[in-house]
């Protein structure tokens, strides 16, 4: 069965800034989406900040098994009430990758409860990513480490809740670190936090991270069957 | 140093029900906070719902190193910014003790980004408590289990992010079962869940119930000298 | 690609009770091992204690990707270094399914650290099993709770570490309470501990039971293409 | 009341090597056990390998309340009698730092059931450790990274299970990163592994180093008034 994405992306500035324009001609949503469609058994579509509900209908919405959402500049565009929606639908069994920035997008914030602030530079030091759980089907293919030659420095402490694994953690040149794999579930609902990719630099046509994004879509896929019960139900007395 | 605790509630059932006033004359609250009173080294306040600002003030806030929370009927009478400041206490290092339907309330539900939703049943079921982390400092004293003759059920599945630690799981008459004590930690504050307390019932009369209570203060209140950065900070190259 | 299974089996009630022998007349391990059979993406042997090097030797070993492990009465049968092999195995990436009374198995209490002790009755209670963790690919297409109508009682505290997902949990007549289903990660491995299938009961009939069990073969499957650096690697300066 | 810490050493790197003699004349248990001592609420006494029963008699093991293990040359030296007694005190209730190199100490690997494996390098390497759990008892006081001017380097992936919590996070000259401090609770006991601490270099008179350590013995200690059951109980029907 396929697995439906939805990569949502700000797509605003690869509209500002050349720079950006240059490494991502078609936005970042649009290379992200390019290399997931090589797979057949994924299905996606994305969506930007500047459509109608952010692209992010209710039948967007439910027809998505997994988003991936990247955002920077404008987290505080994006409608409460569409916010609201994302969280409902990782609580139902979507998945959801948060990538880079994202860490502080309105659903994020929402499912972790806490402030996800962290340290940050921009200095295009080297980041030197190391894995922390091999044999994780989403570090499958990786080896022990794998290094990008600059990014932006995000540095601890990182304020999101203990996490269920903690897959990859960086060195940067500055001496920063930062765990910049994890997992949580919330519900029904997979998360994988993956820290890299600022705009400014080619970070999404690097083939390890474009791998870890592609093993992540394939964990944060619903398990087939599951049933959660909407509600608070109130079952009579000697109902089992 | 002694422990500043502030005990929340509703104190709106005792006011429209007689059969909960008989059990709490003074309010769930005040038989809380007598309890916890006798203990010099906790210092103790209360807040209720219809005070200004629920009682719940920057300074009292401020104030406060340990709340427990008891609400059911009115969670949407508090004010949302309200709960975004108990949130962000918590984040900042308050303890937070959560008591039975208060499972429902914004604070809660902000710091786990789940719907916290259950199965219930108001059927005076018998519920035995079992320790499944005995040694723990909340359940320190307590034996391997014990038994209020009545209470309402609560039936899983319970919507709430996996457990730091699941220090008890109950049955009821009805052959359900739920977690009755978890932890979690969000930013650099303890929250422990505490599934007793059905307003109709004398729950808070009980002694394992309140030395429970008693010892999840103690767990909850914050370490001292902590320090945990504010905001994202930026730091420039070279300054480690 | 198929998923290589060995269940392994004491295999010695069955020879010695008859009331065993009745419900399961080629043995436990052949009853499990049909039922996983009928899926063609599952390869299944078994291997018994009574085998030469327990039905274990390097090659059926190496050649495993999932273990299924029943033990009961003779846990100390098992030898040592066998024991070490499977404990091994599992750190590489094996994944493990631990049934019933195999809770005191060798391999099993050397990945969990505990002495995995716990409560336990042979009085035919009725045992209701509720699921924690809907939509989790273990409990895909399990109804939020079903019941054994005769099993032998489990009860808390149960001395294992706390699991990474607690996925069901059991009530008993008696009232007694059980986590039967958690899972861990030790190295590379995936590790599910399930509670039910005492010999004198046709627990393994059961549809929701082998269900459970099927679904978790796929579950502990290792991930294609991990690495683990086997050993303490000593890089020199500069080799990153 | 008084915390019973018994710091155990291997003591021999002292004895043959002047360098490490050095910089702990007395050796690093009493370097330790004299920072300890200041503190009038802690009890201390040391124990080497070359102590009749290694300095661990039961009589010693049921007075200790936190012991601190440093071993690196010599883990093979250990009874595995002796390390059993070890990690059945730990499931009883006492706590355990496990430092540095002591990694792949007996005690400590089978408490984690996994290899414990890492990678290292002697070579002088600066670490710098970064709080990734502010408000911790065990890093309170700590502020958001330090650094230790030459330290042995210790590399991911390390294979202990998933902690309960990750407080440290270093990284080092090379640019690996290793997770220094964290946490586990196996039974009743809590356990902690703190990474720095090779022996020719002076990090035991490291002022934060020794702080954390200290945290550590109380955060380790014991909850007054715990009980675990002993053994696997068989309580008749109707017991509850």
């Amino acid at each position: 069965m396929s697995i439906r994405v939805t990569v949502w992306h700000e797509f605003r500035h690869e509209k500002k800034n050349p720079a950006v324009a240059a490494i991502y001609p078609q936005g970042i949503h649009e290379t992200l989406a390019a290399h997931l469609r090589v797979s057949p058994d994924v299905l996606v579509r994305t969506a930007v900040l500047d459509e109608p509900e952010h692209g992010l209908t209710d039948d967007v919405l439910s027809a998505t098994d997994v988003m991936l959402w990247w955002g920077h500049g404008y987290h505080g565009d994006v409608r409460d009430d569409i916010a609201a929606k994302v969280q409902q639908r990782v609580l139902e069994g979507m998945g959801l990758i948060v990538l880079h920035s994202a860490h502080h997008a309105k659903p994020f914030k929402r499912l972790m409860g806490t402030t996800c602030n962290l340290k940050w530079r921009e200095s295009g030091d080297k980041e030197i990513l190391w894995v922390t759980k091999p044999h994780h089907p989403i570090t499958a293919g990786i080896e022990d480490h794998f290094t990008l030659d600059h990014e932006e420095m995000y540095g601890e402490y990182f304020d999101v809740p203990e996490p269920m694994e903690t897959l990859l953690i960086s060195s940067f040149t500055g001496g920063e670190v930062f765990r910049s794999g994890m997992t949580w579930t919330r519900g029904a609902g997979k998360i994988f936090y993956f820290r890299p990719g600022h705009e400014t630099f080619p970070t999404y046509h690097n083939a390890n991270v474009l791998r870890i994004i592609g093993n992540a879509v394939r964990w944060c896929a619903p398990a087939a069957g599951g049933v959660v019960p909407p509600g608070c139900p109130n079952p009579p007395v000697g109902w089992v």
